[in-house]
């Protein structure tokens, strides 16, 4: 097991633990990949296969154990430990970012953020300091920071990308419309807000097609 | 021109346009399809593509004029109307997203938020008001709310989902992790950051296949 965990599960694993933890706090102790594949309109031959990969396997006509699989989940997902991230771009949409609370559940904790602007250097979001750009490459290789997220405007993204590298980095989350270009070894995780926003606005306007 | 704009062209306007800005604040006047397409690392006949679908064409070695591309890239992705949406769960999430003054630029004003819990409701969010759950049909009919932002807990998804559509919304963006039922005619932006920080996570950990 383990051997092989693609991005395309990746995906879908956040699904069946989200699921699982609410029917596990209905008091549910098994569940079958029928039955989870079914609740969230999923193939069960692949939500087999997924389960498999990652786990013991359910038992015949009872299905999996709730806890132990959720506890794997967890384990696979990385929720399990916590993964320390910097923040470049302390702007509207990385203020709200370091001011969520919710980054913990998934393991992951914005150690600090990093800007240019003098009103934001020395301020504090969420208990986290706002350091100046230049000080970067230093604290990710002192604190061995490997994420970096990215939410500066599309225009410095690429040279903030390059930064990040720079400093060790190894897996860059962008929230800036453009597309990145990085070395082999490390990956770019887009998150396209533009694109879903123009999407669900075209939707309404109904002129969208599919 | 118009007449075929697919959800996947959709995705690759936005990178277009925030590039185009940039240049046309660094003093560009034209840009070509083919340059486009090579700083953003796109295929250059997909590029011309798009920009043919969407604009009355470039000319011949000048390529396109870039203020008039702007302005129809805009248009296009519904950025120059406002649309009013509402928002249900102002827990991290939801009053992180509330706070956040980036989305004017998309053209998204998020009208007002909902939510069960009698502390948060009567609050405000960067002047918006906080209502109990209970008004979201009568606030989504008298404001004719077309877009419903999603951010309850996965357990909670599906019912306010529901409750989403039964208000006449359209278009649903969702940050919950559970794939959402929704009836034809209405849509799903799936934002899916549970699944973005796995990829990542587990990238650093040097165990991620793709």
């Amino acid at each position: 097991m383990n051997a092989n965990i693609t991005v395309r599960m990746l995906q879908r694993l956040p699904l069946y633990l989200s699921y699982m933890k609410a029917l596990s706090m209905d008091g549910a102790v098994h569940i079958s990949a029928t039955a989870l594949a079914e609740a969230l309109g999923l193939n069960d031959v692949q939500v087999r296969k997924d389960l498999a990969a990652i786990s013991e396997g359910g038992k015949p006509k009872i299905g999996y154990a709730a806890e132990p699989l959720i506890r794997r989940l967890e384990m696979v997902l990385g929720y399990d430990n916590q993964i320390e991230a910097v923040l470049a771009g302390a702007g509207n949409l990385g203020h709200a970012l370091m001011a969520y609370q919710g980054f913990s559940e998934y393991g992951l904790n914005i150690a600090a953020g990093f800007d240019v602007d003098e009103k934001a250097i020395g301020t504090q979001i969420n208990g986290k300091m706002i350091y100046p750009f230049r000080m970067l490459n230093d604290t990710c290789r002192s604190m061995n920071i490997r994420i970096g997220i990215l939410t500066v405007p599309a225009k410095e993204a690429q040279a903030v990308c390059d930064a990040f590298v720079a400093s060790g980095i190894k897996a860059i989350w962008n929230f800036a419309p453009i597309r990145l270009k990085v070395p082999a070894g490390v990956i770019v995780q887009n998150e396209p807000m533009a694109a879903s926003l123009a999407i669900l606005s075209r939707h309404c306007a109904g002129t969208a097609h599919s």
